[in-house]
């Protein structure tokens, strides 16, 4: 059975539909394989066998059926624990499902459980592991849904992103992080961080398998990739802190260029406009005013019962100023069109996903600095594995597409893969 | 005592401030006059005298230090019961407070209770009556906490508006309602419907109130009434739905336009542009396609145990066509400037808040026809209390102003508010 494993999510659906395998052998066949893996990866805040199999039993239709979701334990589920990554919140039951896992569910998809997430999708680290080395972290904040990915334990995982928490761990990891225009998918029924940056997205296995699970839970056809043409132009952009980017990233970029280049794309090198660095401040406004309010409850009284990490960066984030918020949000009226100057006539930019590959030790999640303007501008995000750094770890590189135009910057992920598969030494 | 219950939540929270009167004390009139009219009202969903009690004892300094706050059920609380206004969820306790109730709380304002919300903020009424007439509505889905400020129970209470559930009820019941500019008072922990167009708002006895309880929560000073000056020029605008404007909302509106030019403004009957009925379609598509799915765990195999008029409504918005929901968001791509054209340099628009006075009979709660528009294009809009109907209810009239414009029209709000007691035969 070991090829359940391996099959697309897309597949795997259309072959439960016909009555080729069931749900329930699926499910048991990813029971498996988290039975042996999880004790080293530790992806899972709750996860029971006998509950996944029950609820894979009742299935055998729908355009999700059968296939296997990681669910991050910021988001509601009625039938499972939620604990929001906080020893706080440990073993809370909510009273419904978040709307992406009834929608999912009701497409046929069977939730195995709950991935690790550090607090409140911040800065403290939960217990998960990198798959392809121990004793590196996965990054986060969507760290037991990306690890879930990586080690083969579901098809599909729903993540969160606000600064950079589903790009870089899905980069750290050597999978497809997909964060979609704002408002793509259904944000209810997740612990909120910022009203204006919080961001559903999903983890797979490959593009293809997220912009299917994407394209059905959103109900947007268009986003689900037939055959993959290339796009005309890839803009390299390397941001106002490319001097953060490590020799592993900067090398993924180059390979990633390269295999572009080799398939007849035209990647143009794009200057780095002076008013990008406003965008980092403007991020940091918008999260610094809103995320302490936001998490008013937790940061006031009972602050000492929350992690240091958490309660220093909440310290750290509340020292913006409501003048700092305001000019932000004046200066971000037209998301859209910050997106479309940055784009300068491309197609996509190629640009870095995370500084280089997971640092060693599971204290820390790595820093977000090539992802927090993409959250901001609301646009398509998406993280393509691009092979492996100097110290064997994977390492991916971001596509980013136009506000809205996901199904483009889709295509183009989608192209990018296929083409550094085939420029495999 | 019984001028603790007349006092303004503002000169309370001084008193309370400089020890001239403790919050419990404040809290003690309140509860009397509970205990008096709620046999009547039936504002609460949750009410403990002896918790409120406890609340308030600790409670000596702050901005709103002793203002008497309701939370409408759909608002998260840790330490009261938050049933979203449904069967299905009665008794549930959620595990934080939701960020607006933790910040009053910190600044001092005292939890009364949980007002009664329709189910899910949407069309199946609670028991709760209109304070000025028993057999009437109160209007919704905000309707406990607009009849608890009617009936004198709170200084202030939180309510919610998708379509026009705090202006509507709020002119039913003769209160002040105040929608401020979308993102203005943080909304997490509230029962989602739509992410687009869900507000969170307050309920006052005056503008004055209103005005200084959300500057306080916002953090934003200039939101403060000081001394309020006259507007140049008011623009009256009937809407493209004037035809269902009862006589008690067409005097209301002249009463309030008179009240305004015997003050010195110049009225300025403005066209109502033929694009303005799209907007109603915009609306209809952009809760249409997102309430259903927001709602997807409730409107699943739940679905028989949630109210049938919940049921049907969710049946009747699920119309919606994607194709419909992308043409409302590429046509609201800059709502400022919609917003603008409308008032057409007028400072703010007078408009109805309601079709008329409170229906009769508590099976329904009203029409949220005048209102829909200006929860959709997310700027301030303010129910002032404008006298009472040939049926002897109250009935006010809308103050709608630009996006993040809410000073200019509070400052209006608060001027027609001062006009129409001075003009009060």
């Amino acid at each position: 059975m070991t090829d359940l494993l391996t099959l697309s999510a897309r597949e795997t659906a259309r072959r439960v539909r016909a009555g080729d395998v069931s749900a329930e052998a699926v499910c048991a066949a990813f029971a498996d394989r988290i039975a042996e893996r999880e004790p080293d990866v530790q992806a899972w805040t709750y996860y029971d066998r006998d509950r996944a199999l029950a609820e894979a039993r009742g299935v055998a239709a729908g355009p999700l059926a059968g296939i296997t979701f990681g669910v991050k334990d910021v988001i509601d589920t009625a039938d499972m624990p939620t604990g929001y990554g906080s020893a706080l919140y440990e073993g809370f039951r909510p009273v419904a499902d978040a709307p992406v896992v009834a929608l999912a569910r009701r497409l046929g998809a069977v939730m195995m459980g709950k991935t690790v997430s550090t607090e409140f999708a911040m800065a403290s680290p939960g217990k998960t592991r990198n798959p392809a080395a121990l004793d590196h972290t996965p990054g986060g904040s969507s760290s037991g849904s990306c690890a879930a990915i990586a080690a083969g334990m579901v098809h599909v995982a729903f993540g969160t992103q606000t600064s950079g928490s589903v790009v870089r761990p899905a980069s750290f990891c050597g999978i497809v992080g997909y964060k979609p225009s704002f408002g793509t998918l259904n944000r209810a029924g997740v612990k909120a961080l910022s009203d204006s940056l919080d961001t559903m997205s999903l983890l797979a296995r490959d593009v293809r398998d997220a912009a299917f699970a994407t394209a059905t839970l959103a109900e947007m056809p268009s986003l689900e990739l037939g055959t993959v043409t290339a796009p005309k132009t890839v803009g390299l952009f390397r941001t106002s802190r490319w001097d953060l980017a490590e020799p592993a990233t900067r090398d993924a970029l180059d390979r990633a260029a390269d295999a572009l280049r080799a398939a007849g794309v035209t990647v143009r090198e794009l200057a780095v406009p002076d008013e990008f660095e406003r965008l980092y401040a403007y991020h940091d406004a918008v999260m610094g005013w809103e995320t302490p309010r936001t998490l008013a409850f937790e940061h006031g009284p009972l602050g000492d019962r929350i992690a240091p990490l958490t309660r220093a960066f909440l310290d750290q984030l509340a020292k913006a100023t409501r003048a700092d918020y305001d000019a932000a949000l004046a200066g971000l009226k037209d998301r859209a069109a910050i997106l479309d100057g940055l784009l300068d006539g491309c197609d996509v930019l190629l640009t870095p996903a995370a500084p280089g590959e997971a640092p060693a030790g599971l204290a820390a999640t790595g820093d977000p600095v090539f992802n927090k303007v993409w959250t901001l501008l609301h646009g398509p995000a998406i993280a393509v594995p691009a092979g492996n750094g100097p110290g064997g770890l994977p390492v991916g590189v971001q596509v980013i597409g136009r506000l809205g135009d996901d199904a483009a910057t889709l295509t183009a992920a989608a192209f990018l893969e296929d083409s550094l598969a085939e420029n495999r030494p």
